[in-house]
């Protein structure tokens, strides 16, 4: 954790949140979640950029650049043997006081996120309720804030395994595809990579961003477009995206299984997380 | 703090949430707010009828009502001198560990909240972006559920203050009223006391029932109904109620001056809280 600019670092069993703390009692804060490789933390400018975006739109005068990196490099100062995750919560702090709270762990990744990476994933599409355009009109809304209040992301995901399914697809209102509750979305048609648009209010995402960068040079063109249920069950391949995670090929959409491609091991050597 | 079933007690400066804990990582959890009069906690049944129904619905094995009353008990074992409000938080826990976190907090009411109960409040409408249906069609959306993940309804209440006003009513996609970020919508059409259909996916209010339950002794009527902005306009008089400030009357609406209403005392009086 970060207190006053400087890098505390305490056992996971302790308490670290205040039962006072906005995040634990209102969801009020921004996160990230980096993955970790032999010790590297990945992307850490597009997260720390992502992070700072979330708490200016929140209006939460967090940590600069520097003081998240000092708390990464804590953080990882002890070998890390395996992948892991790393996540950065930031709280706007204990109800009525000036500051904020910084906290950064590292956790092993759970067996489900590797399998689920390696074999592929069955996903429900569960509507968001919102028209397309309804976050862009009400930045109370919180359109492409990784904030911390979550639990309709969590619920959909109990939604999804409720069906037998892994993950969610999320949907507007009038069916156009939006994302995942943690991760991007991502088809291909013939040799084009397709991802929604941001004005839908959903996330910008950091790992979508880099695969469609790397697209290009490996001859694969990349497109922001609007689409729908039919269009991912049409496309010649579709994967939930994210930093974590990476580039998992979904493999059952809404019940009917979908033909494996053959670009999902470029796909994943294009996010770099394999 | 619950441990195990029994109560715990620590200093308000002890922090007592783990970096782990899915109340501040996902603001998984679920919340109630009592008012504290004269030492004594105010519906209590009805509140811990509400937070057993959110925990249920989310999906979390909290503790009994008898558990929570034993810690409403420990909290409220010194005297209170002035009204308090008394927070209650359930979160599911510590990610992948069986078992949830249950915490009390118990502060004095803010000096704002006095003075909107005593002389009102300006009210912005915003909309929150779903159709009226939305939520009722999709549990995921946790309609009717008192989350902790109140992000949007923080940011709501910051756009009203950047506007000028105290306070919000929600509306759906097509206009139709909701409910505040933190309070029910009651409006008065004569002597009929009217509130939105829970359909809607709004909380149901604790404080809008206990005055529904009062008001037809008192010789009101009351009416569930949808309602939209134009009917407030011309309502005889529009009220925010909730646990901790009762009920507030609305003095402005969306930047026009409201006439005040001979019927905010008995309202008040109805709520018994004034």
């Amino acid at each position: 954790m970060l207190a006053d600019g400087d890098v505390r670092l305490v056992d996971p069993a302790t308490p670290v949140f205040s039962a006072f703390d906005l995040a634990p009692t209102r969801g009020d804060g921004a996160f990230e979640s980096l993955l970790v490789q032999a010790g590297q933390p990945r992307k850490v400018p597009a997260h720390l950029a992502r992070l700072r975006r979330s708490a200016t739109a929140l209006g939460i005068a967090g940590p600069t650049s520097a003081e998240w990196e000092r708390l990464i490099a804590a953080l990882l100062a002890e070998p890390v043997e395996t992948d892991a995750v790393l996540k950065l919560v930031l709280s706007r702090g204990v109800e009525g006081e000036a500051g904020y709270t910084a906290i950064g762990t590292v956790s092993p990744l759970s067996a489900d996120i590797l399998r689920q990476r390696r074999s592929g994933i069955a996903v429900v599409t569960l509507s968001l309720g919102w028209p397309a355009d309804a976050r862009a009109a009400a930045p109370w809304l919180l359109g492409g804030i990784k904030s911390l209040s979550y639990a309709i992301n969590l619920a959909a995901g109990r939604q999804a395994r409720e069906r037998g399914a892994d993950d969610v697809i999320f949907t507007s209102a009038e069916g156009l595809l939006l994302e995942g509750p943690t991760s991007s979305v991502v088809w291909a048609v013939g040799s084009t990579l397709r991802t929604p648009p941001v004005s839908t209010g959903i996330l910008a995402g950091t790992t979508q961003q880099a695969l469609f960068a790397a697209a290009g040079p490996a001859g694969l063109a990349t497109e922001t477009s609007a689409g729908t249920v039919a269009e991912l069950h049409a496309a010649d391949g579709v994967w939930l995206v994210s930093s974590v995670r990476g580039a998992a090929e979904v493999v059952a959409l809404d019940g009917r299984t979908r033909s494996p491609t053959d670009l999902t091991p470029l796909v994943q050597r294009l996010t770099g997380i394999g």
